[in-house]
């Protein structure tokens, strides 16, 4: 059944034709706005970083709006909200959806909150339209997303007790974080869910990129999280007094490190393809104008759905940083950090399921990847994993100024909805 | 008459020929050592910055061996010591001659003492010897050079009140400093000297440059002391997340100041000359792995015997600023900072003689500039200046490292002597 729906969203009205089921756009947009309320600050910006008491109102807003929608709602040890709802099939394994409600210390309401409210909204559709999917069906908001993934972490492999003792972002440890919020940081371990106790894990989330506003594309299919990984790299040179030694006498190291810079840009924008390289941090010792520096150290990183092509070109800005090292007189070594992520990719079934529900609804798509990470990263280990991405105006997110419109964020869930009830069909 | 005299220093004893007059070099080493006992740290490095306890000691100790030579010694209203002989001839106006024995706070024992000691050394010649010459001498300590040349600063122009409430090195403000070392900072602009009061201000002092030992040579004829100029360079993209933004759609400060660190060198590299140009500080904003820089400042300076050399080079480094902000999306702006340094020239007549000095003496030498600055910057206002360079081991200076050897001291210190004798007969 074709069902022609007015959709009143803050820029503008028009008609969208949503196939079989309607999502509300009131409801969303009321929602996405209500949710902004905890953690709002005079300013009317939203601070909500995971463990603070702005994220335990959001989150007691959240398990209420759950419970009123019907779900079975329960905290899983390590904090994540879990809300269960019956299928008909009860050999099937639940489909699971959703995202994450905390925010970065500087962010903006729709990382994470549109992927929520979405994933609720999907439930509230079903309810309203009496239906019962074969599969159960699991609504999770994950604990302390922008933390480093910690709750859908928690859910795929054990966590360290030395690691609970650092500093979460809300100046508690994880330990303290996570009993904050109602989760068991003792029982961590027993939560370790195994692969295949699900049918899936899909979610909806803000692309926090350009491609599609540039594209004038509205939904973006995700074909993968792409693998991260870190370098410190120390450039040593001889501090010298810069007024004194010649030119032609010098081992510069800060010369010898914006050399790499370069480098490492050519490195990665001169072969094909959608990897990036970034040199986001520099440190520059001593530190004077009159000395020339004898230490940089620059933090890089690269990333890319191909863990080969990472270290293919890292191997490149090794070579070149030997020439750079040897041409001026430097020493130049790499330091690779622990904290990184492997690529992962996003199950071909619920990729062709995303399309399929595009090309129904009359939404333009494209395929593309996952720059940054998200909870799916994890739950791809244990599951059959997919994303759906709307577009990010101008690209900024972990920003106050991070805006998707109305009508983006409509067309997501539908999508969302679209793809949950295709799966549940197969 | 041609005195042989054997010269004992510390590493080697051979013959040299001094005319005239001979200094002696067991006096000299014992001089530097005793020195270095005021602020002699447990680990054996010396810490004597300006109006420190240290710094007191040593001035003492410098002060007696200044009385204890006959000399008249007082201390001006900005610290400065002063120790005068007569001259035969109360008409002529005052040769000066001498250097400071303040420390950078890790610095060696060389860098200043070798002047002092060396000028003292010059009026125990002279003792030894019973000669009065025809010009008056005086001996000048300055104070506290390592933190701004502020004593020869203080004679040659006007101090302002609020400059004296800064905070120097030693944790006072000059002010009370001043104070500390037996100055009247309330008087300090009774103590300008003026243009022609003087018939000569000459120093000697280690090169801290690597140019004489590498060129195996022994007296730098210093032509004059390099004016310095500085800016804050500020580079502003946007800041994007460095998973999401593609490598063409980033606007990364840092690339383009890398970009601008390599055009700098090439610039100052690009013409001929003895010019120097350094990028010494940098700082990028946010500074985190996973964020593409928005801002990057850099501290750079140039310093050449030209002013108008310096901004020729400046004028080339904006312009290819321009294109660099043009072709990456970025804005470049510099802001020129004002604690800056003036070329300072040498006089003619002063280089002349210690050629000829170095000539009679026999001892290989090369005209250079100097590119530190030193107390014969600020005296170059008001008399013809001279500067003497001796080698410093590996261009090390500001450094527990810095040493240069015992021969090379006692030929500084025989230049400098035969050089007032040259001037004091003109």
């Amino acid at each position: 059944m074709l069902v022609l729906i007015s959709l009143s969203a803050r820029s503008q009205t028009k008609e969208v034709v949503v196939k079989e089921f309607k999502v509300n756009p009131r409801r969303i947009d009321q929602r996405l706005t209500e949710l902004a309320q905890s953690g709002r600050q005079p300013n009317g910006q939203t601070v909500r970083v995971a463990f603070t008491p702005a994220d335990i109102q959001g989150r007691a807003y959240f398990i209420g709006l759950m419970k009123k929608a019907g779900l079975s709602v329960s905290v899983d040890h390590a904090g994540n909200i879990i809300g269960k709802r019956k299928g008909k099939n009860p050999a099937k394994k639940p489909i699971a959806f959703g995202s994450h409600i905390d925010m970065v210390p500087d962010g903006g309401k729709y990382d994470g909150a549109v992927g929520s409210v979405g994933a609720l909204e999907v439930i509230e559709v079903l309810n309203e339209n009496n239906i019962i999917t074969q599969h159960p069906l699991e609504v999770i908001i994950f604990a302390d997303e922008e933390g480093g993934t910690i709750g859908s972490s928690a859910i795929v492999r054990p966590f360290s007790s030395q690691s609970l003792k650092e500093l979460s972002q809300s100046g508690l440890t994880y330990y303290q974080g996570i009993k904050a919020i109602g989760g068991n940081p003792d029982s961590l371990n027993l939560l370790v869910r195994k692969k295949g106790d699900l049918a899936a894990f899909i979610e909806l989330h803000i692309e926090q990129g350009a491609i599609l506003e540039k594209e004038n594309t509205q939904i973006g299919i995700v074909e993968g999280i792409v693998g991260i990984e870190r370098w410190d790299v120390t450039i040593e040179g001889v501090a010298n007094h810069a007024g004194t030694t010649p030119m032609n006498m010098r081992n510069d190291a800060l010369l010898a490190a914006a050399k790499l810079i370069l480098a490492i840009n050519e490195t990665v924008t001169g072969v094909e393809g959608r990897q990036v390289g970034t040199v986001g941090k520099v440190e520059a010792q001593p530190g004077a104008y009159n000395v020339i520096p004898d230490k940089v150290i620059l933090g890089m990183e690269l990333r890319d759905l191909s863990d080969e092509k990472i270290f293919q070109l890292f191997r490149e800005v090794e070579r070149r940083a030997k020439d750079i090292a040897t041409s001026s007189g430097t020493k130049i070594s790499f330091k690779q950090r622990t904290a990184t992520a492997r690529p992962s990719l996003a199950a071909k079934l619920i990729q062709d399921n995303i399309e399929k529900s595009a090309k129904t609804l009359g939404y333009s798509y494209k395929y593309m990847q996952s720059g940054a990470g998200h909870d799916s990263q994890n739950m791809a280990l244990i599951a059959p994993m997919g994303m759906i991405f709307i577009p990010s105006v101008g690209g900024i997110s972990h920003s106050p100024k991070e805006f998707t419109s109305a009508n983006d964020v409509v067309n997501g869930v539908s999508i969302l909805l679209q793809t949950i009830m295709a799966i549940d069909k197969e």
